[in-house]
Protein backbone atom coordinates (compact mmCIF):
# COMPACT_ATOMS: atom_id res chain seq x y z
CA UNK A 1 0.00 0.00 0.00
CA UNK A 2 0.73 1.61 -2.56
CA UNK A 3 0.98 -1.18 -4.57
CA UNK A 4 3.81 -1.99 -5.86
CA UNK A 5 3.87 -3.95 -9.07
CA UNK A 6 6.88 -6.54 -9.68
CA UNK A 7 8.55 -7.21 -12.92
CA UNK A 8 7.81 -10.64 -14.00
CA UNK A 9 9.67 -12.71 -17.05
CA UNK A 10 7.36 -11.88 -19.98
CA UNK A 11 8.47 -14.98 -21.96
CA UNK A 12 6.11 -16.76 -19.06
CA UNK A 13 3.16 -14.73 -20.58
CA UNK A 14 0.79 -15.44 -22.83
CA UNK A 15 -1.20 -12.44 -24.30
CA UNK A 16 0.74 -9.90 -26.11
CA UNK A 17 -1.31 -6.85 -24.23
CA UNK A 18 -0.12 -8.77 -21.18
CA UNK A 19 3.73 -8.99 -22.01
CA UNK A 20 3.54 -5.20 -23.43
CA UNK A 21 2.02 -3.87 -20.59
CA UNK A 22 4.55 -5.21 -18.29
CA UNK A 23 7.35 -4.77 -20.33
CA UNK A 24 7.19 -1.27 -20.63
CA UNK A 25 6.38 -0.53 -16.97
CA UNK A 26 9.17 -2.46 -15.68
CA UNK A 27 12.81 -0.88 -15.35
CA UNK A 28 15.59 -2.74 -16.39
CA UNK A 29 19.11 -1.88 -14.91
CA UNK A 30 22.37 -2.22 -17.02
CA UNK A 31 25.84 -2.33 -15.73
CA UNK A 32 29.13 -4.32 -15.27
CA UNK A 33 28.83 -7.38 -12.91
CA UNK A 34 31.57 -5.99 -10.77
CA UNK A 35 32.59 -2.66 -9.78
CA UNK A 36 35.93 -1.31 -8.04
CA UNK A 37 35.73 0.38 -4.71
CA UNK A 38 36.10 4.21 -4.27
CA UNK A 39 35.65 4.19 -8.84
CA UNK A 40 33.25 5.71 -10.45
CA UNK A 41 30.54 3.29 -11.72
CA UNK A 42 27.61 3.90 -13.93
CA UNK A 43 24.77 2.34 -13.84
CA UNK A 44 21.52 2.89 -16.50
CA UNK A 45 18.00 2.11 -15.98
CA UNK A 46 15.85 1.71 -18.96
CA UNK A 47 12.12 1.30 -18.48
CA UNK A 48 10.58 -1.42 -21.07
CA UNK A 49 13.45 -3.87 -22.50
CA UNK A 50 11.40 -5.09 -25.89
CA UNK A 51 8.43 -2.37 -25.97
CA UNK A 52 8.19 1.25 -24.92
CA UNK A 53 6.10 3.35 -22.95
CA UNK A 54 3.94 6.19 -23.91
CA UNK A 55 5.12 9.79 -23.71
CA UNK A 56 1.45 11.20 -23.54
CA UNK A 57 0.41 14.18 -21.26
CA UNK A 58 -1.37 12.07 -18.74
CA UNK A 59 0.29 9.00 -19.29
CA UNK A 60 4.27 9.06 -19.04
CA UNK A 61 7.19 7.77 -16.84
CA UNK A 62 7.44 10.35 -13.56
CA UNK A 63 10.48 8.67 -12.14
CA UNK A 64 12.83 6.18 -11.74
CA UNK A 65 14.73 6.04 -8.27
CA UNK A 66 17.96 3.64 -7.78
CA UNK A 67 18.28 1.41 -4.31
CA UNK A 68 21.74 -0.59 -3.07
CA UNK A 69 19.05 -2.92 -0.59
CA UNK A 70 17.10 -0.56 1.07
CA UNK A 71 19.41 2.54 0.42
CA UNK A 72 18.13 4.94 -1.79
CA UNK A 73 21.50 6.38 -4.49
CA UNK A 74 20.03 8.90 -6.74
CA UNK A 75 16.79 9.22 -8.69
CA UNK A 76 15.49 11.06 -12.46
CA UNK A 77 12.28 12.72 -12.60
CA UNK A 78 10.84 13.35 -15.90
CA UNK A 79 8.49 15.41 -17.51
CA UNK A 80 5.69 14.34 -20.17
CA UNK A 81 7.03 15.71 -23.64
CA UNK A 82 10.21 15.21 -23.37
CA UNK A 83 10.57 11.41 -24.88
CA UNK A 84 8.96 12.24 -28.30
CA UNK A 85 5.75 14.01 -26.89
CA UNK A 86 1.91 12.99 -27.51
CA UNK A 87 1.22 9.28 -29.47
CA UNK A 88 5.24 8.93 -29.29
CA UNK A 89 6.51 5.93 -27.75
CA UNK A 90 9.97 5.96 -26.49
CA UNK A 91 12.01 4.44 -23.35
CA UNK A 92 12.57 6.48 -20.51
CA UNK A 93 16.66 5.78 -19.18
CA UNK A 94 18.61 7.73 -16.93
CA UNK A 95 22.72 6.81 -16.73
CA UNK A 96 23.87 7.33 -12.81
CA UNK A 97 27.29 7.08 -11.59
CA UNK A 98 27.29 5.74 -7.92
CA UNK A 99 31.12 5.08 -6.06
CA UNK A 100 30.53 1.94 -4.04
CA UNK A 101 32.24 1.42 -0.84
CA UNK A 102 30.89 -1.66 0.46
CA UNK A 103 31.54 -5.23 -1.15
CA UNK A 104 29.16 -5.65 -3.03
CA UNK A 105 25.60 -3.97 -4.43
CA UNK A 106 22.26 -5.31 -4.71
CA UNK A 107 20.90 -2.87 -6.80
CA UNK A 108 17.02 -2.35 -7.63
CA UNK A 109 14.98 0.48 -9.13
CA UNK A 110 11.61 1.67 -8.82
CA UNK A 111 9.65 3.52 -11.17
CA UNK A 112 6.54 5.29 -11.19
CA UNK A 113 4.38 5.53 -14.13
CA UNK A 114 1.67 8.53 -13.85
CA UNK A 115 -1.61 5.98 -14.68
CA UNK A 116 -0.58 2.71 -13.58
CA UNK A 117 1.80 3.20 -10.21
CA UNK A 118 4.68 2.01 -9.10
CA UNK A 119 7.09 -1.14 -10.49
CA UNK A 120 9.90 -2.72 -9.25
CA UNK A 121 12.91 -5.00 -10.83
CA UNK A 122 14.30 -7.89 -9.75
CA UNK A 123 17.83 -7.54 -7.67
CA UNK A 124 21.00 -6.74 -9.54
CA UNK A 125 24.19 -8.08 -7.41
CA UNK A 126 27.31 -6.39 -8.38
CA UNK A 127 30.29 -7.37 -6.46
CA UNK A 128 32.99 -4.23 -5.41
CA UNK A 129 36.24 -5.34 -5.44
CA UNK A 130 38.53 -3.21 -3.09
CA UNK A 131 41.19 -1.22 -4.34
CA UNK B 1 12.81 -4.73 -2.52
CA UNK B 2 13.72 -2.17 -1.46
CA UNK B 3 12.14 -3.86 1.83
CA UNK B 4 9.29 -0.61 2.64
CA UNK B 5 8.97 -0.95 6.87
CA UNK B 6 5.09 -0.90 7.98
CA UNK B 7 4.11 0.73 11.22
CA UNK B 8 3.38 -1.21 13.92
CA UNK B 9 1.20 -0.42 16.81
CA UNK B 10 3.80 0.77 19.13
CA UNK B 11 1.28 -0.18 21.68
CA UNK B 12 1.78 -3.78 20.74
CA UNK B 13 5.44 -3.22 21.38
CA UNK B 14 7.56 -4.10 24.79
CA UNK B 15 10.82 -2.02 24.10
CA UNK B 16 11.16 1.52 24.28
CA UNK B 17 13.97 1.88 22.15
CA UNK B 18 11.89 0.28 19.76
CA UNK B 19 8.62 2.16 20.15
CA UNK B 20 10.82 4.92 19.62
CA UNK B 21 12.44 3.61 16.31
CA UNK B 22 9.09 2.43 14.71
CA UNK B 23 6.91 5.70 15.69
CA UNK B 24 9.43 8.13 14.46
CA UNK B 25 10.17 6.22 10.98
CA UNK B 26 6.28 6.31 10.59
CA UNK B 27 4.16 8.73 8.68
CA UNK B 28 1.05 9.67 10.15
CA UNK B 29 -1.66 10.60 8.15
CA UNK B 30 -4.11 13.73 9.98
CA UNK B 31 -6.91 14.54 8.09
CA UNK B 32 -11.01 14.89 8.35
CA UNK B 33 -12.59 11.79 7.57
CA UNK B 34 -14.79 13.69 4.86
CA UNK B 35 -13.51 15.60 1.40
CA UNK B 36 -16.04 17.61 -0.94
CA UNK B 37 -15.50 16.58 -4.59
CA UNK B 38 -13.66 19.78 -5.88
CA UNK B 39 -12.84 21.67 -3.01
CA UNK B 40 -9.36 21.82 -1.78
CA UNK B 41 -8.98 19.39 1.32
CA UNK B 42 -6.06 19.53 3.24
CA UNK B 43 -3.79 16.69 4.33
CA UNK B 44 -1.21 16.67 6.76
CA UNK B 45 2.22 13.99 7.30
CA UNK B 46 3.89 13.50 10.25
CA UNK B 47 7.00 12.05 11.22
CA UNK B 48 6.91 10.11 14.59
CA UNK B 49 3.74 10.89 16.66
CA UNK B 50 4.70 10.33 20.46
CA UNK B 51 8.70 10.35 19.57
CA UNK B 52 10.68 12.59 16.96
CA UNK B 53 13.41 12.11 14.65
CA UNK B 54 17.12 13.31 14.60
CA UNK B 55 18.02 16.26 12.00
CA UNK B 56 21.53 15.24 11.51
CA UNK B 57 23.50 15.79 8.56
CA UNK B 58 23.83 11.81 8.05
CA UNK B 59 20.27 10.81 9.46
CA UNK B 60 17.26 13.00 8.49
CA UNK B 61 13.74 12.42 6.61
CA UNK B 62 14.72 12.84 3.41
CA UNK B 63 11.06 12.68 1.67
CA UNK B 64 7.15 12.34 2.19
CA UNK B 65 5.16 10.68 -0.67
CA UNK B 66 1.02 11.26 -0.80
CA UNK B 67 -0.69 8.19 -2.18
CA UNK B 68 -4.30 7.50 -2.63
CA UNK B 69 -4.47 4.10 -3.67
CA UNK B 70 -1.56 3.17 -6.50
CA UNK B 71 -1.54 7.16 -7.19
CA UNK B 72 0.53 9.62 -5.86
CA UNK B 73 -0.83 12.57 -5.07
CA UNK B 74 2.37 15.31 -3.77
CA UNK B 75 5.76 14.70 -2.51
CA UNK B 76 7.40 16.64 -0.31
CA UNK B 77 11.59 16.75 -0.26
CA UNK B 78 13.37 18.15 3.02
CA UNK B 79 17.46 18.58 3.53
CA UNK B 80 18.88 18.09 6.94
CA UNK B 81 19.44 21.31 9.13
CA UNK B 82 15.67 22.73 8.64
CA UNK B 83 14.70 20.85 11.45
CA UNK B 84 16.75 21.99 13.97
CA UNK B 85 20.17 20.95 12.82
CA UNK B 86 22.22 18.51 14.38
CA UNK B 87 21.46 16.94 17.95
CA UNK B 88 18.36 18.20 17.43
CA UNK B 89 15.22 16.37 16.91
CA UNK B 90 11.85 17.40 15.28
CA UNK B 91 8.56 16.34 13.83
CA UNK B 92 9.21 16.36 9.69
CA UNK B 93 5.79 17.76 8.73
CA UNK B 94 3.86 18.67 5.36
CA UNK B 95 0.17 19.89 4.67
CA UNK B 96 -0.74 19.03 1.18
CA UNK B 97 -4.02 20.27 -0.16
CA UNK B 98 -5.67 18.24 -2.96
CA UNK B 99 -9.17 18.57 -4.42
CA UNK B 100 -10.40 15.08 -4.62
CA UNK B 101 -12.84 13.99 -7.50
CA UNK B 102 -13.91 10.41 -7.44
CA UNK B 103 -16.22 9.28 -3.97
CA UNK B 104 -13.17 8.18 -1.88
CA UNK B 105 -9.55 8.28 -1.22
CA UNK B 106 -7.65 5.33 0.33
CA UNK B 107 -4.48 7.52 1.90
CA UNK B 108 -1.17 6.48 2.19
CA UNK B 109 2.27 8.04 2.87
CA UNK B 110 5.61 6.85 2.02
CA UNK B 111 8.75 8.29 3.97
CA UNK B 112 12.25 7.67 3.36
CA UNK B 113 14.61 8.12 6.10
CA UNK B 114 18.67 8.44 5.05
CA UNK B 115 19.82 5.70 7.24
CA UNK B 116 16.91 3.46 7.97
CA UNK B 117 14.83 3.28 4.53
CA UNK B 118 11.40 3.47 3.44
CA UNK B 119 8.79 3.33 5.84
CA UNK B 120 4.63 3.38 4.89
CA UNK B 121 1.42 3.82 7.52
CA UNK B 122 -1.74 2.39 7.43
CA UNK B 123 -4.65 3.45 5.30
CA UNK B 124 -6.25 6.34 5.87
CA UNK B 125 -10.38 6.37 4.20
CA UNK B 126 -11.56 8.99 3.40
CA UNK B 127 -15.44 9.60 2.13
CA UNK B 128 -16.16 12.33 -0.61
CA UNK B 129 -19.14 13.71 -1.10
CA UNK B 130 -20.70 14.82 -4.23
CA UNK B 131 -21.30 18.70 -4.72
CA UNK C 1 19.17 30.88 -18.26
CA UNK C 2 16.49 29.40 -17.72
CA UNK C 3 14.61 32.28 -17.81
CA UNK C 4 13.05 33.11 -14.31
CA UNK C 5 9.73 35.09 -14.16
CA UNK C 6 9.49 37.30 -11.29
CA UNK C 7 6.41 38.22 -9.47
CA UNK C 8 5.43 41.94 -10.54
CA UNK C 9 2.38 43.56 -7.98
CA UNK C 10 -0.68 43.03 -10.38
CA UNK C 11 -2.09 46.82 -9.53
CA UNK C 12 0.55 48.28 -11.29
CA UNK C 13 -0.90 45.90 -14.30
CA UNK C 14 -3.68 46.99 -16.98
CA UNK C 15 -4.40 43.91 -18.55
CA UNK C 16 -6.84 41.74 -16.96
CA UNK C 17 -5.58 38.54 -18.64
CA UNK C 18 -1.99 40.32 -17.72
CA UNK C 19 -2.63 40.17 -14.31
CA UNK C 20 -4.33 36.71 -14.13
CA UNK C 21 -0.89 35.28 -15.53
CA UNK C 22 1.09 36.66 -13.46
CA UNK C 23 -0.59 35.94 -10.58
CA UNK C 24 -1.52 32.33 -10.64
CA UNK C 25 1.70 31.80 -11.49
CA UNK C 26 3.58 33.54 -8.45
CA UNK C 27 4.11 31.98 -5.58
CA UNK C 28 2.68 33.44 -2.22
CA UNK C 29 4.46 33.00 0.97
CA UNK C 30 1.89 33.04 4.06
CA UNK C 31 3.57 33.07 7.59
CA UNK C 32 3.55 34.93 10.70
CA UNK C 33 6.53 37.98 10.94
CA UNK C 34 8.10 36.21 13.82
CA UNK C 35 9.36 33.03 14.82
CA UNK C 36 11.22 31.16 17.85
CA UNK C 37 14.80 30.02 17.28
CA UNK C 38 14.56 25.41 17.59
CA UNK C 39 10.63 25.80 17.38
CA UNK C 40 8.65 24.80 14.53
CA UNK C 41 7.53 27.58 12.03
CA UNK C 42 4.73 27.11 9.71
CA UNK C 43 5.33 28.38 6.39
CA UNK C 44 2.64 27.75 3.67
CA UNK C 45 3.15 28.51 -0.18
CA UNK C 46 -0.02 29.33 -2.09
CA UNK C 47 -0.05 29.84 -6.13
CA UNK C 48 -1.77 32.49 -7.28
CA UNK C 49 -3.17 35.04 -4.47
CA UNK C 50 -6.39 36.64 -6.96
CA UNK C 51 -7.02 34.01 -9.05
CA UNK C 52 -6.18 30.07 -9.69
CA UNK C 53 -4.41 28.16 -12.53
CA UNK C 54 -4.89 25.69 -14.49
CA UNK C 55 -5.05 21.66 -13.32
CA UNK C 56 -4.68 20.38 -17.14
CA UNK C 57 -2.49 17.25 -18.12
CA UNK C 58 -0.48 19.66 -20.30
CA UNK C 59 -0.23 22.41 -17.80
CA UNK C 60 0.23 22.28 -13.66
CA UNK C 61 2.26 23.39 -10.92
CA UNK C 62 4.77 20.75 -10.73
CA UNK C 63 6.86 22.08 -7.52
CA UNK C 64 7.63 24.62 -5.32
CA UNK C 65 10.70 25.05 -3.60
CA UNK C 66 10.77 27.10 -0.09
CA UNK C 67 14.62 29.13 0.33
CA UNK C 68 16.14 30.48 2.92
CA UNK C 69 18.20 33.20 1.35
CA UNK C 70 20.38 30.80 -1.23
CA UNK C 71 19.62 28.12 0.88
CA UNK C 72 17.08 25.31 0.37
CA UNK C 73 14.57 24.71 2.97
CA UNK C 74 12.41 22.16 1.52
CA UNK C 75 10.19 21.14 -1.99
CA UNK C 76 7.26 19.98 -2.92
CA UNK C 77 5.85 17.99 -6.60
CA UNK C 78 2.56 17.75 -7.11
CA UNK C 79 1.47 15.72 -10.37
CA UNK C 80 -1.94 16.75 -12.60
CA UNK C 81 -5.14 16.02 -12.03
CA UNK C 82 -4.28 16.47 -7.88
CA UNK C 83 -5.91 19.85 -8.09
CA UNK C 84 -9.72 19.03 -9.27
CA UNK C 85 -8.35 18.09 -13.04
CA UNK C 86 -8.69 19.20 -16.58
CA UNK C 87 -10.79 22.01 -16.75
CA UNK C 88 -11.04 22.72 -13.12
CA UNK C 89 -8.71 25.52 -11.31
CA UNK C 90 -7.36 25.62 -7.43
CA UNK C 91 -4.45 26.89 -6.29
CA UNK C 92 -1.72 24.39 -5.82
CA UNK C 93 -0.05 24.90 -1.98
CA UNK C 94 1.53 23.34 0.52
CA UNK C 95 2.83 24.08 4.37
CA UNK C 96 6.16 23.35 5.14
CA UNK C 97 7.06 22.90 9.06
CA UNK C 98 10.59 24.73 9.58
CA UNK C 99 12.54 24.79 12.22
CA UNK C 100 14.83 28.06 12.56
CA UNK C 101 18.17 27.98 14.13
CA UNK C 102 20.48 31.50 13.12
CA UNK C 103 18.55 35.32 13.89
CA UNK C 104 16.52 35.88 10.76
CA UNK C 105 15.49 34.39 7.67
CA UNK C 106 14.47 35.85 4.16
CA UNK C 107 12.24 33.50 2.50
CA UNK C 108 11.40 33.23 -0.93
CA UNK C 109 9.74 30.41 -3.16
CA UNK C 110 10.58 29.42 -7.12
CA UNK C 111 7.58 27.36 -8.42
CA UNK C 112 7.74 25.65 -11.75
CA UNK C 113 4.84 25.81 -14.38
CA UNK C 114 4.85 22.86 -17.25
CA UNK C 115 3.92 25.51 -20.01
CA UNK C 116 5.11 28.49 -18.21
CA UNK C 117 8.42 27.96 -16.36
CA UNK C 118 10.20 28.81 -13.14
CA UNK C 119 8.57 31.76 -11.41
CA UNK C 120 9.83 33.69 -7.89
CA UNK C 121 8.16 35.41 -5.61
CA UNK C 122 9.88 38.79 -3.40
CA UNK C 123 11.28 37.64 -0.09
CA UNK C 124 9.48 38.00 3.13
CA UNK C 125 11.57 38.80 5.86
CA UNK C 126 10.94 36.55 9.38
CA UNK C 127 12.71 37.77 12.37
CA UNK C 128 13.97 34.81 14.50
CA UNK C 129 14.01 35.33 18.18
CA UNK C 130 16.03 33.37 20.58
CA UNK C 131 14.76 31.17 23.55
CA UNK D 1 16.43 35.44 -4.75
CA UNK D 2 17.52 32.67 -4.59
CA UNK D 3 20.77 34.13 -6.05
CA UNK D 4 21.68 32.00 -8.92
CA UNK D 5 25.89 31.45 -9.38
CA UNK D 6 26.57 31.82 -13.00
CA UNK D 7 30.08 29.87 -14.03
CA UNK D 8 33.07 32.16 -14.98
CA UNK D 9 35.95 30.49 -17.42
CA UNK D 10 38.39 29.44 -15.07
CA UNK D 11 40.88 30.00 -17.19
CA UNK D 12 40.15 34.14 -16.14
CA UNK D 13 40.38 33.61 -12.81
CA UNK D 14 43.94 33.65 -10.63
CA UNK D 15 43.68 32.10 -7.14
CA UNK D 16 43.80 28.36 -7.50
CA UNK D 17 41.08 28.11 -4.45
CA UNK D 18 38.38 30.49 -6.78
CA UNK D 19 39.10 28.39 -9.52
CA UNK D 20 38.68 25.04 -7.89
CA UNK D 21 35.50 26.35 -5.79
CA UNK D 22 33.84 27.79 -9.36
CA UNK D 23 34.86 24.51 -11.29
CA UNK D 24 33.42 22.02 -9.04
CA UNK D 25 29.83 23.77 -8.56
CA UNK D 26 29.43 24.26 -11.87
CA UNK D 27 27.51 21.61 -13.92
CA UNK D 28 28.64 21.02 -17.44
CA UNK D 29 26.92 19.66 -20.36
CA UNK D 30 28.42 16.97 -22.63
CA UNK D 31 26.45 15.98 -25.68
CA UNK D 32 27.06 15.86 -29.36
CA UNK D 33 26.20 19.35 -31.31
CA UNK D 34 23.22 17.84 -33.54
CA UNK D 35 20.37 15.55 -32.51
CA UNK D 36 17.69 13.87 -34.38
CA UNK D 37 13.92 14.79 -34.23
CA UNK D 38 12.43 11.67 -32.89
CA UNK D 39 15.19 9.86 -31.66
CA UNK D 40 16.71 9.33 -27.90
CA UNK D 41 19.70 12.58 -27.61
CA UNK D 42 21.94 11.51 -25.07
CA UNK D 43 23.15 14.87 -23.04
CA UNK D 44 25.27 13.94 -19.50
CA UNK D 45 25.39 16.43 -17.33
CA UNK D 46 28.59 16.30 -15.02
CA UNK D 47 29.75 18.31 -11.97
CA UNK D 48 32.76 20.31 -12.45
CA UNK D 49 35.45 19.45 -15.20
CA UNK D 50 39.06 19.84 -13.49
CA UNK D 51 38.23 19.52 -9.93
CA UNK D 52 35.52 17.53 -7.73
CA UNK D 53 33.01 18.46 -5.42
CA UNK D 54 32.95 16.51 -1.74
CA UNK D 55 30.39 14.06 -1.14
CA UNK D 56 30.39 15.12 2.90
CA UNK D 57 27.29 14.48 4.88
CA UNK D 58 26.73 18.18 5.13
CA UNK D 59 28.30 19.07 1.96
CA UNK D 60 26.91 17.59 -1.20
CA UNK D 61 25.71 17.83 -4.84
CA UNK D 62 21.84 17.63 -4.29
CA UNK D 63 20.23 17.84 -8.05
CA UNK D 64 21.02 18.82 -11.22
CA UNK D 65 18.59 20.04 -13.70
CA UNK D 66 18.25 20.26 -17.53
CA UNK D 67 16.21 22.77 -19.04
CA UNK D 68 15.80 23.48 -22.71
CA UNK D 69 15.11 27.18 -22.82
CA UNK D 70 12.81 27.66 -20.19
CA UNK D 71 11.74 23.99 -20.29
CA UNK D 72 12.77 21.20 -17.63
CA UNK D 73 13.19 17.92 -19.65
CA UNK D 74 14.51 16.22 -16.28
CA UNK D 75 16.02 16.26 -12.85
CA UNK D 76 18.43 13.95 -10.73
CA UNK D 77 18.62 13.64 -6.98
CA UNK D 78 21.51 12.64 -5.65
CA UNK D 79 22.10 11.52 -1.73
CA UNK D 80 25.12 12.13 0.41
CA UNK D 81 27.63 9.52 0.63
CA UNK D 82 26.66 7.77 -2.92
CA UNK D 83 30.59 9.40 -4.52
CA UNK D 84 32.39 7.68 -1.97
CA UNK D 85 31.57 9.05 1.11
CA UNK D 86 32.93 11.82 3.72
CA UNK D 87 36.81 12.88 2.65
CA UNK D 88 36.18 11.60 -0.73
CA UNK D 89 35.56 13.79 -3.87
CA UNK D 90 33.84 12.80 -7.06
CA UNK D 91 32.13 14.50 -10.07
CA UNK D 92 28.60 13.48 -9.30
CA UNK D 93 27.42 12.84 -13.45
CA UNK D 94 24.24 12.30 -14.89
CA UNK D 95 23.06 11.32 -18.19
CA UNK D 96 19.33 11.77 -19.26
CA UNK D 97 17.94 10.79 -22.93
CA UNK D 98 15.83 13.53 -24.29
CA UNK D 99 14.05 13.05 -27.61
CA UNK D 100 14.21 16.25 -29.53
CA UNK D 101 10.81 17.51 -31.30
CA UNK D 102 11.51 20.89 -32.11
CA UNK D 103 14.47 22.58 -34.20
CA UNK D 104 17.56 23.27 -31.85
CA UNK D 105 17.42 23.02 -28.40
CA UNK D 106 19.43 25.34 -25.81
CA UNK D 107 20.54 22.96 -23.11
CA UNK D 108 20.93 24.92 -19.37
CA UNK D 109 21.58 22.59 -16.35
CA UNK D 110 21.25 24.36 -12.65
CA UNK D 111 22.53 22.46 -10.01
CA UNK D 112 22.34 22.58 -6.24
CA UNK D 113 25.29 22.18 -3.64
CA UNK D 114 24.13 21.76 0.26
CA UNK D 115 26.62 24.11 1.33
CA UNK D 116 26.91 26.76 -1.93
CA UNK D 117 23.52 26.75 -3.65
CA UNK D 118 22.23 26.98 -7.04
CA UNK D 119 24.75 27.22 -9.80
CA UNK D 120 23.94 27.31 -14.09
CA UNK D 121 25.93 26.96 -17.08
CA UNK D 122 26.36 28.74 -20.30
CA UNK D 123 23.79 27.18 -23.25
CA UNK D 124 24.84 24.21 -25.17
CA UNK D 125 23.11 24.98 -28.58
CA UNK D 126 22.08 22.03 -30.25
CA UNK D 127 20.62 21.40 -33.72
CA UNK D 128 17.76 19.23 -34.18
CA UNK D 129 17.43 17.81 -37.62
CA UNK D 130 14.18 16.56 -39.10
CA UNK D 131 13.77 13.34 -40.27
Amino acid sequence: MPTINRYVDISSVDKETRKDYIDRHSPFIECAPQAKAGEKFPVTVRMGKEYSHPDDADHYIKSIQLYDGPTLLAEAGFLSGTMGGTGKKAQAEVTFNVVPSGSRMRLTALSYCTKHGLWECDVTEVAVSQE
